[in-house]
């Protein structure tokens, strides 16, 4: 920190839970990380006016508005971090790109393939003129999970033969759960699939560096009807849960899991990889540890070791605390923030690209279809 | 013990791995167990009569035997207990059954439906002479595994929704490790699916009270060749691994895996379910506990609760050690000893019957299906 | 935050890896809780001015100074917030509460118990003006260890027989890792013991609400010398570790342990609390998770529940995130600035108060006391 | 098994829990271990003739007794096995010498240091004609605690700084158990101290290969009055819990503690020790596994492994079942008849040797008399 850095002017649209955490990381990530450019706090947006003036004080911005188109459009605005529902994203993000805005948008991308593949081309085109653009799938950025992809590339567990990963919640376990916005499909495009297995099929790619190349899937809504707000009774038109089993580019066979019916799981996110030479196992209940199994051992003092991800050796770690003191939920939004801020500022795209946040959207319509069709279904490439 | 018992005369054909348990159960049961009658461990038969004489002599049986079927006609032999390989177990079950003999038979039931249709219509028609038949899934008798039975049973976690599965072993993931007769399907029938796979489906069956309606699958053979005795390659001609989807009866979603390549995993038997009041949680590695998620707690203190299931209240432990003094394995094998001799001498059928082995064997022949012709199988009922 | 509030104008004295915890808390506070006052981070202290602007830049203060007694005099400034090692402690806390400054002074309270004497009687002078003193026992609020007293203080667990408390690091485990001021007792005052053995005995006695009576230890310098910056050797003058057993005021027993040669463990607070009603467990490295054992519970399903404290009926936590999102180490410095404001807000003693620090400062005084006599000791009230 | 073996003729005393337990070992040794003489299960005495016929019956023992005088006189007995109550041991143990029996007895030796200090130079003496004595601490033989020992004796850990040693029972935790023997000083010795502090003051120097040279130690008695079979109240003149701390001979800090009033644990035995070169743990509610940390690692992929104790690489583990498959508690009883059936055909002293026996019993003393006279107290050598 010790030259002046240029600011980097940042524009929040949409400011619920999502708008918490990336607010926290913008606040935090210059605190911590010796960053090249410097974010400013500039305008939080949404639909309400008042609502919004009152986020803005309350998250830390220095303005607020009820226009994204306006504040797209300024000038003092260098980044805009796209914070809405998924039927949003597309409109927003588009615009914001076309006008020169670097672009970080929450996952999962959008709400249809066709509209991610607008963005994705959007993104690719904006990238030529040197704007960037970046999907907002955080977990990537859980130290543990950093770790995780940084032991496969040096081949520490070998060929990968298994892939099991889960994503478990329980918030709507309940029948008597309300009749919210997420359980509607003109909304929310997807239930559980969508939010939260989103997730889990990033991740495996990530950490695997392959892709899935086609599934078999089930898709269930567990609770067909549900109170509404007005004392009545609504259709649930999304899933509950899906199950699905694939095959990765890599010749893995893989097994997933999302599904917000888990009772007792509040948001265990469970990935495991078993190669020819090792494994890996992380739960985001214990978000600061990852197990690796080093089939190089001998079998006298083979064991899973429990790594406790606080070590200044492991990924965004130095900056933090001492080992031991372990990060976390909203840290890996920080980390985020950081990796987005380097890449502008070193002029190259940051991961996960939108092509990326495209291609997992395919592999969600492709476990839709299957559901529906009963039938394998390949993903595009 | 007061009164003198009349004697339960046993047969033990094969004297392998599950010999060895099956004989540490005979003699420990009636140790630890007040038992109707008395089992007497009359005779131990193998194929090569020096090694059937050696076997018998360490695993302490009174005579051996080289010839099943002389064995099988004795008119001083009571119980059959069939612990050869899958491809000879109907026709000594069914020769057994003939005779009027008991008969204990090792998992999977045979190596094919149709040998196990004969077989379940043979115990059909024996337990209408009073002659008892059981199939050997003795997971079902870990005390953990009881208490998860018996909490279902009692309403403890409501409606289930879902149900995952794993059975994860390691020992061919080396792609060197030697082609044995349990890799060739002539006379394993199956690979990881039919040796493990049939435990997690027999177990969630069990434990649900449900029957698995249908199912989608992938079966893998990672390592195609392996180095055989002379020195030579030979095919691997089972599945190394299977993964699959399913729905139950009750409506739960199911997701299963059975695999030989799980790197670092010895015989982790994984089971969940989730269910509208409540979740249970079970792996073998950890075998004296179960976990419970009791929904109706406050919020405040729910919590995943780690029974230690070594209690005189938990089924089975009562008549071995005070609280916290685990058991083992083989204890399993002496549960259903128990359970066994109480079905013979009270004249009721023990569970699980051939019936039962013989829909588990239609479950793996519907993943196997499902599996070529990647479609969804039904299961014949 | 509907009306405007009332701004609380803040120095921190220190800036290392303390002043970078507190500073996250101060900027973070205001943003996910509702405060009653406004803290405005004004102003960083250290003695080398230089230093002092760079870290007030880095860690977001909007001055920086390298006079704390021009600082502690200033009228803008309204609380000042020590975060310097602990021989300087009693001099700016007492100068700063002379100047009518709330003071928020980090732990252990001082070097000695009569300096620890001074201050918590400056604190005592300074209530009376209505000026508030508090000593940063910070993980007195992480949200497991808040459960913890509040379950204790509900009599969850009944009448408590044992207490069992380690705190275990191994950052010194090397006999070559060099010499550093912690490890010279002119400038740290204690090793081990007063470093983080003075939070484990906040944190039973605040768990418990009882008071340590007396004790018996052993104080051990594993190393006794180690390399000096100048490629020297020089002596280690306090303690690698600290172990001692003593009685609470309520019956209990306790049993305590802290090292930095514990290798493998890297922050490792572990609490257990028996009662007669029932038990509390507690592991750092798993901070999210409180384990409670309900003894009332029947045998067949009792056993030591895993509650994953990130639910909104949990302390602090329905200002952050959703169930399962866990939070990290600095979290428990935010909540102490809440609580910390809204004392001051509502003219009440924020705890724990000097006085509280004395105590601690009188246990770990008899700790070493008995260490050196090898005698029982009694801590004085 | 090729040859013929002698028999090796067992007369036990006391049929009980630990009777039950050393019945079911001399019935499985043979069975899963080649042994070099071949036990058989002669005799089991009792005080009472008719309960000692149903468990002779019972247990499997050929024939019974009601006078231990006898037996040990008889010449047909080669071993005498000492399953009785404390108060016993040295009597029937010394007689048994005496005879020219070998002797394996029940842990502790005896209730005072004088009755240990006449039964180890009884085996002193009898060693010189041939005649063999062991003290049965069979948690020494679990699988994973023998694995500790190898693992520190090839110097894994390095030299070993701390020794944290618990044993956690909590069946007399509520006021209204029962007085029974075990709470009445005259026939039970010493309460939890002896009856389970005796086991990890064994483990913790048997693993370390260290003796405690001190200790500073408190006693407690939470429930001092309990109810009677007659309806009445009377006093427990036993501690229901005892903590002490020490240091061995090695210079590593050792702390401990037994307990019958932890509630919620059933039989936890736990034991951790780190040294300069990584670090060991074991908890027996999780018997199968030993943790291991190896300093050595880097610290990237440094972590406790947890080392599943079910490899044929294993101490004891080869002549059990594959991976995976654990074993239970009275497998430790086996492998200690195992090494005794050994020892005596090899005509070698089988460890633990009563010498060792009595010094468990000197440090029990130490502990008592530290606790009485609250001074620290050294153990004779």
């Amino acid at each position: 920190m010790t030259d002046p850095v240029r600011p980097l002017r940042v524009a929040m649209i949409g400011h619920a839970f999502m708008g918490a955490a990336h607010s926290q990381a913008w606040r935090s990530a210059p605190r911590f990380f010796d960053l090249p450019l410097d974010p400013v706090m500039t305008v939080a947006v949404g639909r309400d006016a008042a609502r919004a003036a009152d986020a803005a004080d309350r998250l830390g911005w220095a303005q607020s508005s009820s226009d994204w188109r306006a504040v797209v459009a300024r000038d003092d605005i260098d980044v805009v971090d796209v914070c809405t529902p998924g039927d949003t994203h597309a409109e927003i993000a588009i615009a914001a790109l076309a006008a020169g805005k670097h672009v970080l948008c929450e996952k999962p991308l959008a709400n249809s393939v066709a509209e991610a593949e607008e963005m994705a081309a959007a993104a690719a085109s904006a990238a030529e003129r040197g704007v960037r653009a970046m999907v907002g799938f955080t977990y990537r950025r859980v130290p543990a999970i950093a770790l995780a992809r940084r032991l496969v590339e040096q081949g520490r567990i070998g060929e990968i033969r298994h892939v099991r990963a889960s994503y478990l919640q329980d918030w709507i376990s309940d029948p008597e759960a309300p009749l919210t916005w997420r359980l509607d499909k003109e909304k929310a495009g997807s239930g559980a699939l969508g939010d939260i297995g989103a997730h889990i099929i990033d991740l495996t790619q990530h950490i695997t560096g392959d892709r899935i190349l086609e599934v078999s899937a089930q898709l269930e809504t567990f609770v067909k009807e549900r109170p509404t707000a007005d004392g009545d009774r609504g259709a649930v038109t999304v899933d509950d849960a899906a199950v699905f089993i694939g095959r990765f580019t890599g010749g893995a066979l893989g097994i997933f899991e999302a599904t917000r019916f888990a009772t007792g799981r509040k948001n265990s996110i469970r990935i495991e990889l078993n190669g020819s030479a090792g494994s890996l196992a992380f739960d985001f209940e214990d978000m600061n540890v990852l197990e690796l199994y080093d089939a190089s051992e001998p079998a006298e003092t083979a064991g899973f070791r429990r790594i406790l991800v606080t070590e200044p050796e492991h990924p965004y770690v130095e900056a933090w605390w001492p080992p031991g003191h372990g990060l976390g939920y909203e840290h890996g939004f920080t980390h985020q923030v950081v990796d987005l801020v380097n890449a502008i500022a070193a002029g190259t795209d940051p991961a996960p690209t939108f092509a990326d946040g495209l291609q997992v959207q395919r592999v969600l319509a492709a476990v839709e279809s299957s559901s529906d069709t009963r039938t394998w279904q390949e993903i595009p490439t």
